[in-house]
């Protein structure tokens, strides 16, 4: 099992495409030279185009007898500067980093300023209008819980169901940035991007700062916000839990 | 007078050069295509290749009509995303940013982690061996004051004292960056990245943590660490002094 770590903004996402640069075609490749067999991953979660990762997870087979906790190291030279492995261990063959229960976070970064600042640029959504970041703090508590985030998803998305749970939200002022923080056992297609794009409304005092419950009652994506840029998005950490729910295998 | 943020990662630093990119040849390019007349900027400090600013600070004459405060906004839209204006303001004509008396501060910025950081590799320096930053911090003390750094300046340098004055140093920890932050009225070619560099000799225990003095004293650039890279020394601000010493005008 990897640990991969990426700056997202050269990249069309997580998933292979026929054209385009993905994470997991990077990976692969890397894997694929270290270890002299075909290696293909099996990655947690499928970021999208621009979004980044502090700890995404990977999962493969391989013969090798290269110790896994080596492996992170190796296999960096071969990979761009912008992807990461940032921690490599063994995992039992049946392990499948999709089918598991975990725990996600993720961190939408505004930055709310009166002018962008070319340091942050690729990391955080740049903003000018004023956002008073405890009308969002209040109104994120609404999403807590197990719901049906139907109307915080991007409309044609296949999935059985649009319920998921939030286990904690919450909304930070660090110097000039609004930071998102957000775990959940699991997402719906945009659904931290919409919830930064309707708390955004919530801040800049569009939106009513109880709006959230009767948007989430309504399943109607027309009454959420829009959805946040990408660039702003990073899957911060996964979680594994047992079957109590606790956490069995964490990290960074 | 203009104050400038800029990513440096992509450009030959500020000073105008006949072949590469430089901060300096896109702000005279900006302005001048924004006010119909050449413009000739003069910059306060002339960062090098890769070193990034927060509040770098130009100057230059027009007889353009458009408010100096509402310029800002306006020249942003022609120049790249990697640079912007975060502030415009009207001075005397006498004003030149060079001759004035200033205080700088620089912050150098080290990634100490098992792994790089994909999203911090264009403004941290990334060293994986353990380094106390504790050390770093006593040892600092010895940098305040007016002294001869001769043997913290890149040897050739033409300059008619190597004679500065560094009002305060610290070294912080915050997650898994180690930050220095240094304020002084004027640095040498390279001082700020000879400082840091010697710091982490420090912090790796290669060094005395009471070296500095006598580093001071010999006058040699030998006895100095290395030129740390350029990519983590970021300009975080300029002040300007009046003759008493205070500061008339800051910001960042």
């Amino acid at each position: 099992m990897l640990r991969v770590a990426y700056d997202g903004t050269n990249y069309q996402g997580w998933q292979i495409q026929e054209n385009g640069n993905t994470i997991e075609a990077e990976l692969n490749k890397a894997l694929t030279t270290l270890l002299q067999e075909e290696v293909i991953v099996v990655g947690a979660s499928r970021t999208d185009s621009g979004v980044h990762a502090l700890g995404n997870v990977a999962a493969f087979t391989t013969s090798s007898s290269i110790p896994a906790d080596k492996l992170s190291y190796a296999v960096n030279r071969y990979l761009p500067e912008d992807i990461r492995v940032v921690e490599s261990r063994e995992v039992s063959l049946d392990f499948h980093p999709r089918y598991c229960r975990t725990k996600k976070t993720y961190e939408y970064r505004i930055l709310n300023a009166k002018f962008p600042n070319p340091m942050k640029r690729a990391f955080t959504h740049f903003t000018y209008w004023d956002c008073d970041y405890e009308r969002m703090q209040e109104a994120a508590k609404s999403f807590v819980g197990r719901h049906d985030f139907k109307a915080f998803c991007t409309v044609g998305s296949q999935v059985k169901t649009t319920v998921r749970e939030i286990t904690d939200i919450d909304v930070l002022r660090v110097d000039d940035e609004i930071i998102i923080r957000v775990t959940g056992t699991g997402f719906l297609y945009n659904m931290v991007r919409i919830i930064a794009g309707t708390l955004l409304e919530i801040g800049y005092g569009r939106k009513d700062v109880y709006c959230i419950p009767s948007i989430i009652e309504s399943g109607n994506r027309k009454l959420a916000g829009p959805t946040a840029p990408a660039k702003g998005l990073t899957l911060i950490k996964y979680e594994f839990l047992d079957e109590e729910g606790m956490v069995t295998q964490s990290g960074r």
